[in-house]
């Protein structure tokens, strides 16, 4: 017997049908004499609609506000999924982020769990019952409803698997794993069975979109393994099917990971990139270009600083596309005459393509490999950002969908791997 | 400075645009110096949407669940809310019924309430906010969440008056008070100024739709004193005009009452007559009969057992218009054989017309004009019931009307009253 989290996505709960097969699937692993714990979004849409009346109302509404009302759509949800469980004869029972209690910090609308009391949840899975339990929310020490921000359950999932010390935290969504890079850019890419928790950590914060990245952050501070898997297959496939399908994160490196030492490209194409030519290179030049950029509340991504020739260096940052015109204004007004550099040359068409593998720290050549692949294809790299597990390239964004297909090649990801 | 509770209904919180109103509305109080707390119902149509999801999930959803699934539409409300006032510069702040908290017994959907914490509340209406709080729902002492069962929101805000010792509760409602009866039925109906306490009792349990009978027990429980009064004004009329506007339920009876004996006609058309006939008169008899018609979930209203005559009786009762299958079923098939009585008539379609007043204690021959009345327009009265307060006549349902009319007018109901 087993202690297993269930995680599902707005669009698994997105009708009274969906919500249905849920607590079939569900109930099929407590029949095969399993603790289940399920935490499931909002209904897709309804966290939209409740947004959309506050903003309809005001301008800029209240964040305390925001949560409370926010906080009804997954309260919604556990009492539905807990009348679908009950009327094919499962007991279940479902409790809010207060009930739990989840507690976390008072930051409304980004929250952070500090602690999940476990008591509650524990006696009705010994009583025999399937917990159900909000995502996305908690509670402040005041009492006040907090919401850990979009993405949240995910979140919310992990970190109550974590309580528990579940054996397993399984994220049921559209997709049914991790690949090797998306396949509608690379319709050869595979699915991964395992990938490491750091590969994932640098996946999901490059821009791929299964997981959020603070939900990594939490199995990976508590080491809970987490499985991403389909929510689209037939409710009533074999449990041991199930049990190994997806795509499993791991913390153990000698387990039998991949072979590969890459083993995924990720890529964003919503990038925009600055250069300050010529700055004067004097200490904390980089804090008075980026501080008035944070100001702004800008999110920068890569940054890169050559080495000074004469005295002057070129500095230059990438930023979401959105926030191209807020940087340029930024960076003309405030940054240029402060730091006196001689001027800004920005392209607002770059895209940031990037390789992963933990076996990168162990194997030389590997970035040079990238390289080589790219110049064969005639890509020219304008920027280059490398972290132990990771390196990233700037270039043209026309030029995105060419080199994930060509890296993706490069590095055997389209080989049917060994077991 | 007072203190007011407002209760709005769900109309009234129907849109974006309705909750600005409201949002105008309270704020001209507080503005005028006041303490408010105001107790909003779920958006209209959101508790019918809640709870046809759960239908359609399963015919017989469990209680508790169907609470954390409707209390959410209350939720939500409340957060809309105070975001409408903050958008227009009046402090507020929200609390669902377990943060204030509202402490109830465990009766899923249709729970009571036991007590209420004004601490939270208080201190928010010391700093200056407007407090609002979830109607319909609160807390058990295991921490689950419970609705009060429909309407339950004026009971909610009545309670709050309570505990706060509120000066005032206003009920805004779409109507624009009590009236001396229905003014669909009898265009002359007039608005009263003020009600007793025990006739708006009367009133609510015999069919008038303004207020939840519960809500009236518990203002006359601790006295407090409640306005029914109509949300559809301009929002921005005078305070002084809105303060003396509607109903006023008092409980203070050498306040300037009205004048009149009977205060207003009550009436209900969905009722169904059974009669048993020669009904062995013996001790243990009526039970007999309304046992099992109890046991099968049946409401009985009016029950009239003659003077029997030669050792046997005959036994009338009234129950809703909807459940008179039922009734015919249970008497036939489980009372007819078990007491012995010769038969059972019924009739399918009859009405409850009612005279209430609470000068009828100290006047002779009220229910003689009543009676006088009716014989005068050839309505034939079929049973009759009386309290304290009120007189009931079980009539044919097409006199309705009529005997509506000819006691409005019998009774002076029409005429303006003196100050």
């Amino acid at each position: 017997m087993a202690l297993i989290v269930h995680k599902y996505g707005g669009t698994s709960m997105g009708s009274v049908e969906r919500i249905k097969n849920v607590a079939r699937r569900v109930a099929k692993w407590h029949a095969a004499g399993h603790q289940v714990v399920v935490v499931p979004s909002a209904m897709s849409g309804e966290t939209n609609r409740l947004i959309g009346l506050a903003k309809d109302i005001s301008a800029q509404p209240d964040a305390r506000e925001l949560d409370m009302l926010a906080s009804t759509g997954e309260q919604a949800s556990v009492a539905l999924l807990a009348i679908a469980l009950q009327d094919i004869g499962q007991p279940a029972r479902s409790y809010t982020g207060w009930q739990v209690p989840v507690r976390t910090d008072s930051s409304y609308t980004k929250a952070r769990i500090t602690s999940i009391d476990d008591k509650r949840i524990r006696a009705d899975l010994d009583a025999g019952r399937v917990v159900i339990v909000t995502g996305f929310q908690g509670i402040d020490d005041d009492g006040h409803i907090t919401t850990l921000g979009r993405g949240g359950s995910d979140t919310s999932a992990v970190a109550v698997a974590a309580a528990l010390k579940a054996d397993e935290c399984l994220i049921y969504t559209d997709v049914d794993g991790v690949y090797t890079t998306d396949p509608r850019v690379v319709p050869e890419a595979r699915r991964l069975r395992v990938v490491s928790f750091e590969e994932m950590m640098e996946m999901a914060s490059l821009g791929s979109k299964v997981l959020q990245i603070r939900s990594v952050e939490f199995a990976g501070k508590y080491r809970v393994p987490t499985r991403v898997l389909s929510s689209l297959t037939d409710p009533m496939i074999p449990l041991d099917e199930e049990m190994t399908s997806g795509t499993l994160i791991t913390f153990e490196e000698d387990e039998k990971m991949e072979a590969a030492v890459v083993s995924g490209i990720a890529f964003s194409r919503d990038e925009a990139k600055v250069t300050l030519v010529a700055v004067p290179d004097k200490p904390g030049v980089a804090y008075s270009i980026l501080g008035p950029i944070a100001a702004a509340n800008i999110d920068v991504d890569v940054i890169v600083q050559n080495q000074s020739v004469a005295g002057t260096t070129d500095f230059s940052f990438t930023v979401h596309r959105n926030e191209f015109q807020k940087t340029i204004d930024v960076l003309t007004q405030q940054v240029l005459p402060a730091v006196g550099a001689k001027e800004v040359v920005s392209d607002a068409k770059v895209a940031k393509v990037s390789i992963v593998g933990i076996g990168m720290r162990s194997h030389v050549g590997v970035a040079s490999l990238m390289f080589k692949t790219l110049s064969e294809e005639g890509i020219n790299i304008q920027m280059i950002s490398t972290s132990e597990i990771k390196t990233s390239v700037i270039i043209e964004d026309k030029y995105m969908e060419l080199a994930v297909r060509a890296l993706h090649k490069a590095f055997g990801l389209d080989q049917v791997q060994e077991a």
